[in-house]
């Protein structure tokens, strides 16, 4: 495990936890945590159960008892990391997103193809169960012709001008660690998901804003432009006719992860919310006229993708599941050699969306993917 | 038309508005307004376009022009003009509760069944479309054995000490003129949903409470005690097994007159809340499991009931409308011969259930309707 | 009046009930209706109470005894009606879209301004009480810099493909009749109101689409391609420097008239939905910390806007009511000589927005309004 | 750890995972489970990390290495297996409720408090975040003088007559074992809150029903009497003056496990419910007029009880969370030689009012607590 943030705290949980729930074909050990100082990878390891900590990630690639290699750092360190650990054959899983662009991505895709090693990225929130309950809708083509697809990403925790960017905490402010701004961080979850659920996207055309030019910056102590862009809106058209409205923002007041989704069909339609993220709201227009209306499914039955693991109908599970369940997964088709998505590959087609998405905004105007 | 307050309003408004909508059989004519100060009566009368005016009611009763008394009053008027309007051989309708208790209620009944007069109740709820739609479910043997049935009618306007009670706008707090408090007021509006919906009621029992033991009285001066029930509490058995809770209250701060009912049934649930009025919340066990949910149905559909009357669908109608909708169904009934409902005799079961819970929570036990 | 359908009926009913509830200077007296049929024409009058009918505008427009021209007839005819009655002096009500597109508009405006008329626009989503109070809000400046602006009108009526276009109630599906499709009709609302509460609009870019390629005529009885855009999605930018983002269908499925719109400032958001009406819901970041929350603000109080003139808090009022508050403005401004927004003038602010709009989803790229 | 059922495994995730997500004095170390076959016993401590697995309970209370016996076994085991545990000197944990009624209840707290040993029962909704914020919104007085608390507690999983009672994952349709329903099961539940948030009840009338009279009984095979209650309806008065209205019920026919509770009080309300247990709905009477509205408080915030532990802003936590807060709070209170709430001594409240609620059922009258 490399990264002892919020990330490192959700994938070491999930690795620790899913034996007990999933009948998992290998039970992870926890072997080393790896940090950018040593005191810190120390503490984490002693709180987690890690067998030993480091502060220099070679370590972890270069240890024939590791078997897997999780990166949970920042954005500037994935690719390097990824491709040193699938040459010397480990297995490999990446935070969101795969690089800091799809340059990046590509040569880490590269890497993991190369070695033929399994690879998978912690685009997580396809492990919802009622994401996932909407993925099952749309295999058993409940919806008939997509009309439309929209997906919206909002937040408010950048809104104060006092808030410093870069360093730790902060490094998704800074243009040179994260990439960009909102576009590779909440954007590219809608645009993960949108991909799963309706299929490829052929080409956008977007704006962002960066609202607060300038904020002083952890590293250098120096108030310094803003790199990155606070907000990215995007108008898309889908290989299969349907159109998208994607929009994600750190500037939204009220509003402190809300991601949603909509899909439009032809017979249904179906929309989700991460602030309510047990409810999947169905609307069928083939039930019958006078009784028709959006159905608050409450997803936390036994026949719902997951939820016959936890407890029993009514009762919710939380965010870090959905890290739980992409692990029981990721475990289940690396005991079958197959791969488990989003693969590396996979995730790869989201960075080159992300990327005509800024070329677009950059160059006001339509961009193929 | 007897009455220019907040039901006098309503009344006419329905009565003037309804053959623009509905296709009745006879074009209402606003005749006579009657109210206690003749100059009010006037203005009502300019206002409303009431050919004439008056203070005393039984210039209505006597008048051969006039077909039909309406009674929008206080409530320790309505017997007096009912009954001299059903021997002088008008067709009477009467808002809602019909007397101050069931034996005021029970001579109304007999002078209109004597009389053989067209006869109505302004319970107004069960023309909400969203309410008459649970209806018909119903009728259809949708929701199958009926195991609860639960209500609600919440409101905070008497909360503060210094409101006092009685005189103009403020009969509802005095005993004499009311009858009651919520429990003839709020409650008798849940009571008769209920009977309508889910068939009569054989015992309750029930507590009620008066919060504020005094107030100033409008009509004396002096502070005097409050005789009126503040609150009301009742747990009931229906006639079909199913267990009842309703509950009436002035003292729920946030809740300016929020009605809530649900049902639950075998098969189906339905749940109503009037501050949303046009949502009626249907959950059907025979949907697919995965998919099931309760259904918000947005009932401004052209065959919900009553809305092809109206506008398109999604779009709402208020509060007012309930009265347009059951002066038509008078007058078509009427037209026929037939007695819409409520009739007297159907709204003297309110108050034989109403009696009943006073009664109760006078005696701290449990009484038969 | 001129037209006798869904808006006919919707102006017919505001000025014949706004006397009731607001204290006028006029009392308006329904003169003449006109349709293009003289049976149908007569049949209105006699049910709304009209004096007279007519099939041609023009005896409206010569009769010395009306003041006020109000159109209620498909978009191809208000340019030329208006700007007759402006020149005969008469005081112009228009239903939107003023024109069919800006030049149309431009020629009306000139026209009510060179004869010195009152004149109005009927975008009536701006009488609607929690729209209203959001606009209070702004001018309050509880928002602060505003930093998002996001609508969207979604409907479902036409997506079955055996749906005819033209003609009678399908003039909206009919380009030379309805001047665009929803981009005219339902987005142009939404721009309404933008402009009304979050100030110009100063460059877009969209993308349209006609997902029904031909349709039936039922003018020609023959099967012709469809010349209107079933959805249309922009991405705008406002003067204040804050990010737009609109979409108009008639292809999603489970909304009826879903019109929603958010607005996120610094300090407050608010958000509405047609589909509630009554609620506007509304987050302060100033509340204390622990308990901020969108507060569901049920907009029925004697405090909030044209509320004190209906009935009790907690009671709706409907789709219409938004008509008669509009009525009900216009009347106290021409008795006093002054503008009642949205004027003429103020409406065309609209069309040049749409057809911005339009000419950029043509040209796939930005466009200044 | 006695019981490897649905509350086994939620305790023991609850014991091993607290320590990675609160400074704990203590890290629990899970010694030994007990179960009533060896077979799952030691399954279940295979997968769970114990160190050694029973059938025999007393085993647990002798061994000298194990300082706390929790107790997650069927209701007739609680009493004895508590009882000898604290004359061995060991802290005990106990799941809800106490006893099967207040007398078994009696001598558990006897004997703890003989033994002075640490205890708690699992009353686990107090911890759930958006409950504790509703008890220190009271505690800082924020609702003045209450006048309304109601609780609901629906399910609808027995609703089907083909449902057998008894035996493994059906004790709770046993009397003898679980003894009671629903009283002493989800009624129990929306008790203990109500003590905690507005204190004692003093008396009571109820109402219980059972729907399917007799079930297959899976100890005997037979078909037999059914001797628990499936609803409970409770009216109720409390010390404070304030009226309590309670339900439960597994016959709710769309509700899982939806636990609904209310309060009203002169200044603010608040409104929880356990199928979206993330929000507390907060109504403040003190906003300004025009803005007042229920807030949906999204309690998720790092300055909300317990939740700066978890994740960032917006992100869930689950059911199971609310154990982990319980077991923090025991740990560290013990630590310290403090009481951690609620005690056996508090939960025996619970069970004097459950039991005066069946007593009132049967006796269908008021009973003094």
């Amino acid at each position: 495990m490399v990264g002892y943030g919020f990330m490192g705290r959700t994938h070491s949980h999930a690795f620790r936890t899913v034996p007990q729930f999933f009948d998992v074909p290998y039970r992870p050990v926890l072997k080393t945590i790896c940090a950018r100082t040593a005191e810190k990878a120390a503490a984490f390891a002693g709180n987690w159960g890690y067998e030993s900590s480091t502060s220099d990630w070679r370590q972890l690639v270069e240890d024939p008892d590791i078997h897997l290699v999780d990166i949970a750092s920042p954005n500037d360190t994935h690719a390097e990391i990824a491709i040193a650990a699938a040459r010397a054959g480990k297995m490999v899983m990446c935070e969101k997103p795969l690089g800091r662009n799809a340059a990046e991505s590509q040569a880490m895709v590269k890497a993991v193809a190369d070695a033929g090693v399994a690879n998978m990225v912690w685009y997580n929130y396809r492990r919802v169960p009622a994401v996932t309950l909407a993925r099952q809708f749309a295999d058993e083509g409940k919806f008939g012709k997509v009309f439309h697809y929209r997906a919206k990403f909002l937040q408010d925790w950048t809104i104060s001008p006092e808030l410093p960017q870069g360093g730790q905490g902060l490094w998704r402010l800074d243009l040179a660690v994260a990439g960009s701004g909102v576009t590779g961080d909440l954007l590219a979850h809608t645009i993960d998901t949108a991909l799963w659920l309706n299929g490829p996207i052929e080409e956008v055309t977007a704006v962002t804003e960066t609202f607060i030019k300038e904020r002083k910056h952890n590293l250098t102590g120096r108030v310094e432009p803003v790199g990155i862009d606070d907000a990215s809106l995007v108008l898309a058209r889908f290989r299969n006719g349907s159109l998208g409205a994607f929009e994600a923002t750190r500037y939204a007041r009220g509003h402190k992860a809300l991601y949603t989704l909509e899909m439009n069909g032809e017979h249904a339609s179906v929309l989700w919310d991460l602030h309510d993220l047990h409810r999947l709201q169905y609307f069928d227009h083939r039930d019958e006229g006078r009784a028709r209306g959006w159905r608050s499914i409450h997803v936390t039955d036994g026949d719902h993708p997951y939820m016959g693991r936890w407890w029993v109908p009514g009762l919710h599970i939380g965010y870090e599941h959905s890290f739980i369940h992409q692990a029981a997964d990721f475990l289940a088709a690396a005991a079958e050699g197959r791969a488990a998505s989003p693969t590396f590959a996979e995730a790869l087609q989201t960075d080159l969306v992300t990327d005509a998405i800024l070329k677009s905004a950059a160059g006001r105007r339509w961009v193929k993917v």
